[in-house]
């Protein structure tokens, strides 16, 4: 078995995050100084978080694979073990990151309400200052959301590590997310409460403008909660996939923010955007750290507790942040993999334990992994007749024997779908094409979301129905 | 080696959990419908975290041990090993109580603010029921506190278990609850921003009636909340003392906020005093379930998560409930072992890994550990006559050779302390005399707090001076 890679920074790594960890600090201590601008300090926060992912995550590595938190690459002819659920690394630096923004985010509701008591120089000082850049402000009241998706954040990467630590049964964990958005709809339902979308064009004139959907908006949103992060947790299984799509969605939605806040006039939605951006830019940070160290070939694993965090983060900006619409475009070749995956995972068709793609070690490429039907185990009819008919249009590859007996197919995965259209891959290229086919489909439903919603809504976001509801 | 505590529950225990959980929920329904009493609430909560910590903590030992919580006990003669760390258990039933309690303590404030766009119906029904029961109200604003006291609870919860996993250094883990405090000191800054404490009537003349300690008092708040959790994590090392003491502390601040709820008028300080409630109970309750399986002999080990996370419990209900000069009385054992503790600690004496009393196999009974002094590490002249003083005084027990030469001294924690005092005891009679102690120095305390403060305050609860400032 080969060593353990390195857990120390090189020269040239040390001076590159110094000097990035340094120019941050100078932006925040710039920030205290009164001229408080929360997008700047978050980018800041964001830059510091990067730094101090990439230094814990190597440094931390033997500690991890010390305590048991270690693997072994099924995709490698080396096959030496590597640090095991580095991502609980990058959740605990974000949470400290968002945790160390709140001051700055209320600095203005802080100084007013502080000075209460009738000090009016103080208060008028806010005034002034607020008056300049009223995009930074968020309203006091968001104090409660915002610790909110701290708590469903934090639980979340909590019940995460348990998994990674006691290796919960998969009809079990697939509820995590639920218990983690608990916090979150909690609030929500103390905090906003809105529970009517917009009713499209064609609709209204049965259901009129706005629909309140009740009770049924918080089974709505649970759904989202509960498919996010494990639709992220089952997109994965070769280096850099889990960490790549998060970056791209976080991406898109960082996009579909800048477009609310790039608006000619004050957006009415600009503070919903600039929470979620508060909350993405951290989460890019520590991302790219945990990227570099995952991309092919791997030198940490990212853990459960990554995939759920990141599927979380999603939720929270998406719900708190009145999009969750757009979060669902964005989630599209989640989606499509959970579809593709409902006949194993609910039984029809066989599922072993692992369906990554296969690594042929001759070749160096991956290849679809297969379920094998023994000779005891033939599918029904039905099944079998459907079987047939997707392999007929590639929707999976089956070999049958001479006679007509089902020998083998492959395992229903958005990932061995590809290798099965594209040929054997290197797992990078692999993972570089689905990641791009993510940008895509990404960009594609954000023009969806953006161009041709006036089909279906009399207003988008460059004119819009008063209030956030829907979205 | 014998075979592990048995994980699963007794015939007896079965029903006498299920009659309990079966009655808080009958309760949880009833406050359902409309006639919501968050205490008797809370209480409920407390039962079904009593309930479900309980079974957990048994069912869940072998997963633990398997994932490698697990130590052996170092005060018995069979040296079985026993699941380790299950206070991180407690945390997380505790953490969900609190958090699904949300609803039940803000019902009002939902009912007034979703109903909100002058639906006065609503508003009056809500008007009329509170007008009934004016103590189960917590001001709409204390949300954000609330939360900031769970994201507090949850952070010092994964440090613990951090430290539990990975053994942090001693140097290191000293200031994790400082990390934890940082969401609840942040919040209290954007949410109160009250630094004025009461000044003593003496001292009036010269400071004024209320004095703004600013930006000290933070660092006085930081310093409480490094102490507390820190402080119960020393006093430990025999069966059950970590639980009981915490058990102790807790109750006892649950009698002080009984004190301001049974007053003969509306106490101003009665919202936090509920709000010290609500974390108080469902504190008890998981502490009970844990202590049961912790006392002698132990079938659990609670970790340093439970010690952190008890710590930080109490920290959270006296800051937010502006009695952190309370909980200082209580925590006055704490004090005495710590700063007993302070020549091992800062290295004057030299300080062996473990200091727990020394298990005497022969007679069963737990002996006072002792520090060995070679013949090439004799004490300088000071500490040496400092150590004869204490000795004379039966404050630490020495032993020298003819030459007088210094062979051993005794530990310097208070259970050592109590063993010099008392002679060998066996581990549960140490265990329930210090808890004894635990009590009767709290119970003074209190009586401290509420008679003798007239003599340096004006007033106490029972006729105030405007506001919660001090406490």
């Amino acid at each position: 078995m080969s060593p353990p890679p390195p857990s120390t920074l090189s020269r040239t790594e040390t001076l590159s995050l110094g000097t990035l960890t340094a120019a941050c600090f100078a932006i925040l201590a710039n920030a205290f100084q009164g001229d408080d601008k929360p997008l700047i300090v978050s980018l800041a926060l964001s830059g510091l978080a990067f730094s101090a992912s990439f230094a814990l995550i190597r440094w931390l590595g033997p500690t991890f694979m010390k305590a048991g938190f270690k693997g072994v690459d099924l995709g490698k002819s080396s096959r030496r073990e590597i640090p095991e659920c580095m991502g609980a690394v990058c959740a605990a630096v974000y949470l400290f990151a968002i945790i160390v923004f709140v001051p700055f985010v209320f600095y203005g509701d802080v100084v007013a309400a502080t000075s209460g008591g009738g000090n009016r120089d103080v208060v008028l000082q806010v005034e002034q200052v607020n008056g300049g850049r009223f995009l930074h402000r968020f309203p006091h009241s968001k104090l409660a959301s915002y610790l909110s998706a701290i708590v469903s954040l934090h639980t979340v990467a909590s019940l995460g590590l348990a998994d990674d630590l006691f290796d919960i049964r998969w009809r079990h964990k697939f509820f995590i997310p639920a218990f983690a958005a608990i916090p979150l709809l909690v609030v929500y339902r103390v905090d906003f409460g809105v529970t009517s979308i917009v009713v499209p064009l064609q609709l209204q004139p049965y259901l009129g403008q706005l629909l309140d959907l009740g009770a049924l908006y918080y089974l709505y949103m649970a759904a989202v909660a509960i498919f996010s992060p494990n639709s992220i947790n089952i997109l994965a299984g070769i280096n850099g996939i889990e960490v790549s799509q998060s970056i791209v969605i976080a991406s898109l939605l960082v996009l579909n923010d800048a477009l609310y806040l790039l608006t000619p006039y004050p957006h009415p939605a600009t503070d919903s955007h600039l929470f979620s951006l508060s909350f993405l830019l951290p989460f890019l940070g520590v991302s790219f750290a945990l990227l570099y160290h995952n991309w092919y070939p791997a030198r940490v694993f990212v853990g459960d507790t990554y995939c759920y965090f990141a599927g979380m983060v999603f939720v929270v900006v998406a719900i708190l942040g009145h999009f969750s619409k757009t979060l669902v475009l964005l989630l599209i070749p989640q989606i499509a993999n959970f579809a593709y995956s409902v006949p194993q995972l609910f039984g029809l068709i066989p599922c072993p334990r692992h369906r990554l793609p296969k690594f042929n070690a001759r070749t160096g490429l991956l290849e679809p992994s297969v379920t094998m039907w023994g000779e005891a185990r033939q599918p029904n009819r039905v099944v079998g007749a459907a079987l047939k008919g997707l392999h007929s249009v590639r929707l999976i590859r089956g070999v049958w024997d001479d006679e007509g007996r089902l020998m083998e197919t492959s395992n229903l995965t958005l990932l061995n779908l590809w290798l099965v259209w594209r040929g054997p891959l290197r797992e990078d290229r692999l993972a570089m094409e689905i990641t791009g086919m993510q940008v895509a489909v990404g960009l594609f439903g954000l023009f969806v979301r953006h161009r041709l919603a006036l089909l279906v809504f009399r207003e988008d976001n460059w004119a819009v129905l008063g209030g956030q509801a829907g979205g």
